[in-house]
């Protein structure tokens, strides 16, 4: 028999009424103020033809509004499929049409995009309607499809990643598992709601009880004051995130702020020693769309330790190395009931990824004896120089313990002699000499390792969560001169 | 897709290998030294023939070793039979057969028990025995069966609860997301193992990463001190096992001390208010063998403004009243994924229990415009008096109100004017007139529901955890010069 739930808002209104759901800078609301509200655009919503089973695109900065309208489509049994704000018109017609979405609904600001050849609707039109008699669903049921999430590979087009309720649930409660649960928890979202790191977050939100702290987009010192005067207790942030944080730490960090969940990559020792300094205790984490957020952490005790470690796998999951050769580093892959069944209208890339419930995450790395992981890079990150691996993040840790570095990203050049070299870009705090940071490099990695070339650029490439796309770093480059 | 996840002690020795796992009088063991006992054990267990699949009686009080012996059979895939230590060699060789399990497992000391016609081992022997290549299960799937209890109805034989590890697993998250989680808890169990109330503490513990403080059995100023100096946040108790806490309590709780989670019928106001005076947070529930432990509870910041009330239904599970005429009070149904899927071979019980998902409880309440549930009590338990209603709790509420009333039970007597009356069974402080009672009585309750005699007695029929059993109130009786 299907596991059946109640359906998780209603449920939440119901046990915590007056609890504050979401806080944002002028306005906060209960639980079951935002169930009422939900309730009341999900009825409105139905008189656009938006019922059980429909997917429906969604394409809105991070607000309020954003909050209810994304409740009021999973409280009517719709099907979300979340877009990525900076993307161009004709990414999104292809995921619209890819996702066979019915409707696009965008906050007020987006609905200028002008995509064609499907219904739009935006918030404002939305509220305007007359109800429709739809009523929210009294149960949900785990296998249910809530929603659907597009991640691009490195090659071809993105591929929508379908999440289940089940997935949803597993990831907030093997995360609670690990990070505990305090009535006074307070959960900073200054990331993008349509990214699962920041949609993870309005999940635990409603499955816990736990308030969250809603910003429309990262701002270091408004995440400062909300630490300090608003009773946040967790934030997930990425490390160009808490970098920006750090530069405008002025004093310790209060004992009421007890997990600062990191993301996007393994964070670089004179960052995890200012953080210790600070009070600030760093959870690394490892996750992506696939496993509906973090599957693996490293607590803050075991940060200097385990040094570039993302930890240990959570507790309802499972992690292995699959390797050529046996040797010890090779493919990671993952299996629990908050890694997705799959992707959507695409059996191929279903069956490439997921082989036995195995899902094969395209990351490189290694688990050392005692059960942590080391991720080194994607897959399609690596360069081979000469015949030898070469693990980006490796090079991008030893730059960033320069004091003059602030950021690092390294990818493949091609080479004559040996296939690809690395080359590596940089933010700088002040300038530095090429041959200086080839001399700090020559101490701490193995000549192969050391980047054949150094770009001094104002910022990295990154995607909308903040995290380093390695495979446009030569881009940065088009429009200047070519110093290579 | 069945569900699976990683073994549970296995994973949990994995990620917190040196927490404590269980601490006795004598010793403490972490997770890792109990998952390599567990382990070991099983080996020897395969010695007995013992695999997969094989349902295996165990019969034990309270101990590390039967903590052990429980890993170790769940470990290596068998369906732990729990059986009771009060219960007769009858009734025992009863549920043994019923369950076809084909071995039993005694501590030392209950070995003794001369139960013919099943293999038996205790303990002890099974130390001596050679180890088995036999290895820990990997993984295990939720629908798989984990242990089975049993549970008496008021007629006929008792019937074999059947709990799958996804009971278990849902029952301890539900309890979770309702209690929260600190880093430092520590649940003390001094209620049976045997016992859904004990068992589940253990559950919680590994999929927790949480240390029990086990008691053999229930002493109240062993108790006491492991609150005051051990480091207790939680414990699990009855109202009869509070009310000796609170006479030996001479100074408040200390803050560290979160939560007593209180099973076994409502409280009286004096208990209440004396905790509220002692800190004692109290959180009463409402569960059984059948939902896999507690599926409503009370917060104590509820317990005064809705006086016996067991609170609302946790989050992942829901609940109906079912009654006759639309009528406010009827049988309690319940659903969720904590719920048993059925009595042991015994379709024809599962059928009348489980309509359409909803489990019928057979105890009967009502829920409150906000939603909370009152309990009144078992069906079985119901006074029907000229044609009313009488709900024994509510009579012993009222009893226990009284300063000089210790315990109290109510339960129904032949009339033959009116069919049944009630008649109260009281523990009392100092001797009291019945007079004085049925005075106090009067200005509180409906003339029908006033008992019609009052037995006083040293100690109420109680089950092993506690429970007041008042279908056998008038057994106390039994040689002793009936006073009717």
């Amino acid at each position: 028999m299907e596991q059946t739930m109640p359906s998780w808002l209603k449920k939440r209104a119901f046990l915590s009424p007056n609890r504050i759901a979401i806080k944002t800078m002028k306005e906060e609301i209960t639980f079951k103020e935002l169930f009422i509200k939900a309730e009341e655009i999900g009825k409105k919503l139905g008189a656009l033809g938006i019922e059980k089973g429909r997917h429906v695109g969604i394409l809105a900065h991070n607000s309020l509004d954003f909050v209810i309208f994304l409740h009021a489509l999973l409280g009517i049994g719709a099907k979300v499929v979340f877009l990525n704000t900076k993307l161009t018109e004709k990414e999104l017609s292809f995921q619209l049409e890819n996702s066979k979405a019915s409707i696009l609904i965008t906050d007020d600001e987006l609905f200028k995009t002008s995509i064609t050849g499907i219904q739009k609707a935006s918030f404002s039109e939305v509220k305007k309607l007359e109800e429709r008699n739809l009523s929210f669903q009294e149960e949900v049921s785990l296998s249910d499809v809530a929603t659907i999430m597009y991640t691009s590979g490195t090659t071809g087009n993105p591929k929508g990643v379908v999440q289940t309720y089940g997935n949803h649930w597993w990831s907030a409660t093997g995360s609670s598992l690990n990070l505990g649960l305090h009535d006074n928890d307070r959960w900073l979202l200054a990331v993008p709601l349509f990214h699962i790191s920041g949609f993870s977050i309005l999940m635990r939100s409603v499955i816990y009880g736990m308030t969250v702290i809603l910003h429309e987009k990262f701002e270091a010192e408004r995440v400062q004051h909300a630490i300090f005067h608003e009773g946040v207790t967790i934030i997930s942030c990425v490390t160009a995130m808490l970098q920006k944080m750090l530069e405008h730490l002025h004093e310790p960090y209060p004992d009421t702020f007890r997990c600062l969940l990191l993301g996007g990559g393994p964070a670089p020792l004179p960052i995890l020693e200012k953080c210790k300094e600070a009070n600030i205790p760093v959870y690394q984490t490892y996750g992506m769309t696939e496993t509906s957020s973090q599957i693996v952490t490293l607590s803050p005790e075991d940060a200097l330790t385990k040094l570039g470690s993302a930890g240990k796998v959570l507790f309802p999951a499972q992690l292995k190395i699959k390797s050529e050769n046996h040797q010890e580093v090779g493919e990671i892959v993952v299996k629990g009931p908050n890694v997705t069944k799959g992707y959507l209208y695409n059996e191929e890339a279903t069956n490439k990824a997921i082989i036995d419930g195995w899902l094969h995450t395209g990351d490189m790395g290694y688990v050392d004896e005692d059960g942590y992981l080391y991720v080194l890079d994607r897959r399609s990150d690596l360069i081979i120089s000469g015949g030898e691996n070469v693990y980006p993040a490796e090079i991008e840790s030893v730059l960033l313990s320069h004091p003059a570095v602030k950021e690092a990203g390294v990818t493949g050049q091609d080479d004559e002699r040996w296939g690809k070299v690395p080359a590596a870009f940089l933010v700088v705090a002040h300038s530095i000499e090429e041959s200086e940071l080839k001399s700090f490099c020559q101490k701490r990695l193995a000549s192969f390792k050391i980047p054949a070339n150094f770009y001094f650029v104002d910022e990295l490439t990154r995607n909308a969560s903040n995290k380093l796309v390695r495979r446009k770093l030569f881009s940065l480059l088009e429009g200047q001169q070519n110093e290579d």
